[in-house]
C-alpha cells in the first residue's frame, strides 16, 4: 500500500520529535535566532557552525546541511563550498535556501554553483528566486506560462531536472515540485512575509525533515504552513507572529496538523 | 501652502506603505533581525548586504542606504566605505548611525570618515554620541548650554554645517536638526532603553522615510516614537516592547499617529 | 557574621540594579540579541564589540568580559585571545561560555586555551560541555560518579583546580562549583532547553553579577532559575518563553527572588 502524502507529512513529524536529527546551517546573521529557535521547537537540534576547522567533524555527525546565502560575502562562499563537499562525503542531504538570488550576480552564481556541488539536494526558495535561479535555460518552461505560479513551477522542473534536486516554492501556494510530480499546499497566512525569514526557518525545517528521511520539502513546508496560519490567527501583528509560530511548532500535534491541512 | 511638519510625517508614513521602498542595510550583528522587521513591519522592503562583489548592483536600485557601526571591525569599515561611494553614485540617501561612537578612537574616527564621504546624508544618535561625533570643534556651540540637550543640540548643529546632513538626536525628547531649525519630539517611553537596537530600528525607518524624500528624520522618529509608546503600554517589560512594538508599527493608522503626535 | 548564599544573590542583584555595569560580550551570531536584551533587562549595560582596533579601551572601562565561542572561525579566535589579554590587564572578570566544547577539535582546544590564558575566570556551560573540557584527565575524578552530575561535578572540579576558576553547570539542577565547595541550585523549568541561546544568557548575566563582584557564578544562575521558571509557567511554548523571560528578569523583586530560590 502506498503512503499518501498526508501520511508521509505526519510520519515525518513524529520521527522529528523522537530521532531529534542534529542540522548543521550555515545561514545568514538576520536569521539565525529563528532558525534555530524553529528548529528546537520542532523538536530537532540545530547546531550553527561555519568554520572550516570543525565542518568536517559536523558532517560525520549530523543529519542534514542546511546553506542560506541571505548575507554572502568573500568569506562566507568558501564556507559553504566546503561543507557541501564535506556533506557530499557523508552522503548527508543539503539544502539550499538561495536568498536574493537575482539580485545580484553573486547571489546568482553562488546559488548555482552550490546547487551544481551538492549530491543530495533540496532547493527551497520563493518564486522569483527560483525563476532567477533557473535563468533563460529554464524560462523556455514558462514560455506558455499562464502566470507567474506557471513560470515559477515551469523553473522548478528545470532545477529538478539539472540539479536531481527536489525544489519547494515557497508563496501564498506552496509548490513541492519532484521529478515524480507536483503537490501544492494550500497553508499559510498572509501576515508571514510581514516577518524576516520565515522561508529561511522554512528551509531549517526542511533540514530536519530531511534528516529523518523526508527528503521532498514537503513535510516541513506542511508543518510550516499549518503553524503558521495558527500563529497568525493568535497575533496582532508581525512581532507577535514571531514568536506565536515558535509556540506553534511546539504545540503542533496530529491531529490538528490533519484537521489543518490543504494539499492538493 | 507650506506643508505643516504634521502633514510630512503623515504623507510620509503614507507614501512607505504605498511604495515599498528597499532599504539596503549595513548593520550590526545584533539588531540585523530587528530592524528588517520594523522594516517589514512599516511597509518596507529590508535588504541585509553588504558584500562589495554586490554593493554596486544592490545600490542601483534601492532606495536608501542605512550604515550601522554597532559591531564593527576592520573588515567591516571598508565594506561600509564602499557602499556609501556607490550609494553616492546613484545620489541615495545615506543614514548614519553612530553606535558607541565616543566609546573607542576606532568608532569615533569612522563615524566621521563616513560623514565626511556621504553626499546625502542623515545621522541619527543619542545625545552622547553626537557630541562625541562633533568633538571639541562642535562643543564651542555648547559653551552656553543649559543642560545636556543644549548641549547636544550644539553639536548637531556643527554636524548639520559641517556635513551637510540632517541630525536626528534621540532620547526622552527627540530633536530633528537641520539647517531650517530644529523640531523636537516628545513621544516614546521610558521602558524602550531596556531593549537592545531600539535606536537602530529608528535609525532603519529614517531610511524607509528617506528613500520616498523625506530625508530630515522627522517622520521616522515621529512614527517610532508613538508606535513605541502604544507598544510599552501594552507591554509587561522589555520581552514584550520588543515585539509590541513591530506590531505596533504594522497596525499604526493616520488617526492614531495624529492623536498621539507631540511635536513643537 | 558570614554572608548566606542567599544574602549574597539578593545584594548582588541590587548592585547590578544600581551600578548598571559595561558587559563587553564576544558572543556568537545566534545570541547576541538575546545576550544584549538579557542585560539590559537585569539592569546591566551591554557592549558587543570584538575589534582589536578598540578592545584596549573597552577593557579599560568595563566591568566584565564575557567570551562566547558558540560560531567560532579562525576569524573570531584571536580576537578572542587578545580580549582575555587585555581584560587580564585591566584585572577583569572574564567569563567563558564553550559552547559546543566536545563536538569539535577546535572547540575543545579553543576552550582549554582561553581558561588557561584567562586570570580570573568562571566557565558556565552544560554538564557535556564541562565534562568534555576537562576530557580524560577530569574523567579520573568520575571513576566513582553515580551518575551524569556526579561526572560533571568531579570535571567541574578539575577545572577549578587547572585554572582557578570557578565553575557553573547548568542544567535541570545547576551547581556552582568553587574551590570553597558545592552549591547546587533547584529552579528553572523543562520549557527552557526549546529556546536558543538561555544558557549564553546566563553566561551573560554571569559578567554582570562579575562586575559587581559576585564572582562565583552563583548569583545569575539563582536569578536565570527563578526568571524562567517564571516566565515558563506564563508561556505556550518557547517563542513566548523567549520573551516572558526578559520580562521577568526586568520585573524580577527581592520578595519574588527570596520566596522562590531552591537553593542547597
Amino acid at each position: 500500500m502506498k503512503t499518501t502524502p498526508t501520511q508521509t507529512i505526519v510520519q515525518a513529524l513524529k520521527a522529528v520529535r523522537e530521532q531529534k536529527p542534529l542540522v548543521v546551517n550555515i545561514t545568514n546573521y538576520v536569521v539565525m535566532n529563528n532558525t534555530a529557535n524553529a528548529l528546537l521547537a520542532v523538536g530537532a537540534s540545530p547546531i550553527m557552525a561555519h568554520s572550516q576547522q570543525e565542518m568536517a567533524e559536523m558532517m560525520s555527525f549530523c543529519g542534514a546541511l542546511v546553506i542560506n546565502i541571505g548575507t554572502l560575502d568573500s568569506q562566507w562562499t568558501p564556507r559553504m563550498a566546503f561543507a557541501v563537499e564535506q556533506a557530499n562525503l557523508n552522503n548527508r542531504c543539503i539544502i539550499l535556501d538561495p536568498v536574493g538570488c537575482g539580485a545580484s550576480a553573486l547571489r546568482t552564481e553562488t546559488s548555482r554553483r552550490i546547487a551544481d556541488m551538492a549530491d543530495r539536494l533540496i532547493i527551497r526558495a520563493n518564486a522569483s528566486e527560483i525563476i532567477a535561479m533557473a535563468g533563460e535555460a529554464g524560462s523556455t518552461r514558462g514560455v506558455d506560462a499562464l502566470d507567474s505560479s506557471d513560470a515559477a513551477i515551469g523553473a522548478a522542473q528545470y532545477l529538478v531536472e539539472t540539479y536531481g534536486a527536489s525544489v519547494v516554492i515557497s508563496g501564498e501556494v506552496d509548490y513541492i515540485v519532484t521529478a515524480q510530480g507536483i503537490t501544492s499546499l494550500h497553508n499559510g497566512h498572509a501576515m508571514m512575509p510581514f516577518v524576516t525569514g520565515m522561508g529561511c526557518s522554512l528551509s531549517a525545517l526542511t533540514g530536519a525533515f530531511a534528516a529523518v528521511g523526508e527528503t521532498t520539502g514537503l513535510a516541513a513546508a506542511a508543518v510550516m504552513g499549518v503553524a503558521g496560519e495558527i500563529a497568525a490567527e493568535q497575533s496582532n501583528g508581525p512581532g507577535s507572529l514571531q514568536l506565536s509560530l515558535l509556540d506553534a511548532l511546539y504545540q503542533l500535534d496530529e491531529a490538528t496538523l490533519l484537521a489543518r491541512l490543504k494539499i492538493a
